[in-house]
């Protein structure tokens, strides 16, 4: 009843009882709210009863869109058109060893798409992809537009790992900060929403989604995945990127690494040719799918070809030496270690994804506040991966840290995390059969 | 996966999540957040979160009745048992028009049952018991506990209707400005929690609710409002207050008048044996419960003496006194009133108890803002009910305030809540028939 502000169209509580009351948001009680907030005429507790409302009672797909849009009109708009060349660029929902951004971006960029991923730092038990590059010597995350344009123009390297700009989606990142802290993170419309709106905002031409699935995921459930997957495709399709969206498995570990300085060089051995067969295999998935978006279609043999011949890995070199990075320094290794070793004999049939990226971020990898510095050193090397026969005393994991009074309670976020099953067992049939099936699950377009 | 804070025993967002999640909160949990809220640990943006969350999951018995008790402990606690008589209070959940307590405290305590009536201030449409007192000259609404406790006593009037003091369930008060502005306000167990907190409070031995139903009320719908008044009617009962309710009608004013001075003036007319027949009834019967609940029975009829025979309007006279009023001055009268009338013969079927209400509001009765004056003039006079024959041109409403510019507002919120209905019309019997049938719905004990 009480009169709203002369100079407001709404009135906060209007627009929160209209979704408490499960009424469909209009475009202009969207367009009002996502800007009301950013100014601050919403406040705080405003907006976290309507992400609550939200969580429960849902968007439709024309909301999402909405609020999506006016998360992206809250701030700059990058445009990369005057490149001349087609632009990709892809997004992880998260996961344990996800290193795939490292040698993805090189290799998209040795075939002539121009690849501008700007990306974040990791926060929980999920490393973030600039702490990862960071451990390479004299790497800077921070580029001004006009060292983006020209990295990514004929005379660059055309591919460029860099911190997303303030100026994109500051809705988003203001609603991220207040649903972290109000339980209001694991909701499908408000996800979808954050990730589209700041990929939208970065200009790209096509893009694609790798959403993770398992235990070491946002998303433990496939359906779930799938929903959160379609209804990014279709933000990004109805905003005019060509979107498609990969659904992977993050049950166990991606590769055989988590930690910072660790994954740069499983990086390496991947755009060297070699690598763990999860992470070729994802990161030429997805390069085929970045590829075929931007119209330059490329079959696996040849993305394969360009791992092994060096092609990627000049990308690589010439990326790093864009941002100051030395990629002929060596990169720096813990003082510490500790390895773990199996009780029995067996295969390996579960290596916990969730708990093995805790482990990392106890040794130091990753953060609990943002204020927080993450070692370079630290992390998690895996010696087998669910599939694998093992023997009692071989070595399972070897835990990396500069400061070992950590090992204790990493080795507690290990506990439970470990199984070694009978080679004729069920369990160790379906890790094999598993493994062989590769970490691709599904593909939406 | 943050840790907790090393002196909290629990985490805001898992107490968030876990009734987002819709399981039922611990006793524990609901301690620690009620009072870690009051302290400041628990932010506002995640009380809201969780009182969404609450809004739109419920809380059960169990879960209402430790949350009120959280708030009771959060603050004081008043004790009348050394007044050696036995005390009981009404609280009515809002209406338009109801200015029962006035008459209803002195009533009760002529029959030796002290009323220690804390009542607030009115926010919106509904009027305050204390802006309508604050209209009699010399009146104030402060006093301090021995005044209180000397007025209840065997040498005062033993009725009193005063501010509630600050130290009662300050979680409450937080909590109730929160919900007011994050659309959290009609949720059954926030209500009740927070009604039901304050009073169990107040140290009432016995306690009567009047739980409006219909458009001037909170609850226009029966079936929640006697799930509202049982939950109450539970919550009080278990912690040892004797608690009744009466579910009344509010889908028309009380009485004839809305409004500070114009509804003390009514109620000076209950006090003389006369008033409306609505004021009337509803004053007696819960007039009838609270002295029933306090242990000390009184019929009817003998209650209707009491009015008749000036017994009342003794206790009434001693209480404005005891509080610096002074019962034998005027009352305030409004410099300017407008009237509107009849337009057609037949039976007033409808007069809307929330437009009148809005109508009052706006003439300068009520305010929009905590820190808003009310005018004691402003208000709105009946000169016809629903039931009552009434003819072309003659006066139905008389609107009173000290700022002309407001009738045009006032007007406005009038339109389409009179209906004249055609003497043999089913809309008009209805009239006839709830007009006779009385305010009093429904009873629980």
């Amino acid at each position: 009843m009480t009169p709203s502000s002369p100079v407001e169209p709404f009135d906060a509580v209007e627009v929160i009882a209209a979704k408490r009351d499960r009424l469909r948001l209009s475009e202009e009680q969207i367009d009002w709210v996502v800007d009301a907030y950013t100014r601050g005429v919403v406040a705080e507790e405003q907006m976290s009863a309507l992400a609550m409302a939200i969580y429960l009672n849902g968007m439709d797909r024309a909301e999402t869109a909405r609020w999506t849009d006016a998360m992206i009109r809250s701030g700059e708009r990058m445009d990369f058109s005057a490149l001349g060349r087609p632009t990709a660029d892809k997004h992880s929902t998260g996961g344990v060893g996800d290193k795939i951004t490292l040698p993805l971006a090189p290799l998209v960029a040795s075939f002539g798409v121009a690849v501008p991923q700007l990306s974040g730092r990791g926060l929980g038990h999920t490393g973030g992809t600039l702490d990862k590059l960071e451990s390479v010597p004299g790497w800077r995350a921070q580029m001004s537009s006009e060292e983006l344009m020209a990295a990514l123009g004929p005379q660059g390297p055309g591919a460029v790992i860099c911190a997303a700009g303030a100026g994109l989606a500051p809705a988003d990142k203001k609603l991220y900060a207040l649903r972290d802290t109000t339980a209001t993170v694991s909701c499908v419309p408000l996800i979808a929403s954050s990730i589209m709106s700041k990929k939208i905002a970065e200009g790209t031409g096509a893009l694609v989604l790798d959403v993770k699935v398992g235990s070491g995921a946002f998303m433990t459930d496939l359906d779930q995945a799938r929903t959160l997957a379609r209804t990014m495709v279709d933000l990004g399709t109805d905003a005019g990127v060509r979107t498609r969206a990969l659904l992977t498995d993050m049950s166990t570990p991606l590769g055989r690494t988590a930690g910072n300085a660790l994954e740069v060089r499983e990086s390496l051995e991947v755009l060297s040719g070699a690598g763990p067969r999860d992470v070729v295999e994802l990161t030429v998935a997805l390069a085929a799918e970045m590829l075929d978006a931007a119209g330059r279609p490329v079959d696996a043999p040849e993305l394969q070809a360009a791992l092994a011949d060096g092609r990627a890995m000049d990308v690589w070199r010439a990326m790093l030496r864009a941002q100051g990075g030395d990629p002929d320094a060596p990169l720096p290794v813990a003082p510490e270690t500790e390895t773990l070793t199996a009780v029995g004999d067996g295969v390996l049939t579960t290596l916990d994804a969730r708990a093995v990226g805790v482990a990392a971020w106890r040794l130091g990898a990753g953060r609990a506040r943002k204020e927080d510095e993450v070692q370079a050193v630290a992390g998690v090397e895996m010696h087998a991966k669910p599939g694998d026969t093992v023997r009692a005393g071989q070595p399972l994991l070897t835990l990396h840290t500069a400061t070992p009074e950590r090992f204790e309670r990493a080795r507690q976020a290990l506990e439970g995390a470990i199984t070694v099953s009978d080679p004729g067992s069920p369990q160790a049939r379906a890790a094999v059969t598993r493994r062989e099936a590769g970490v691709v699950l599904d593909r939406l377009v």
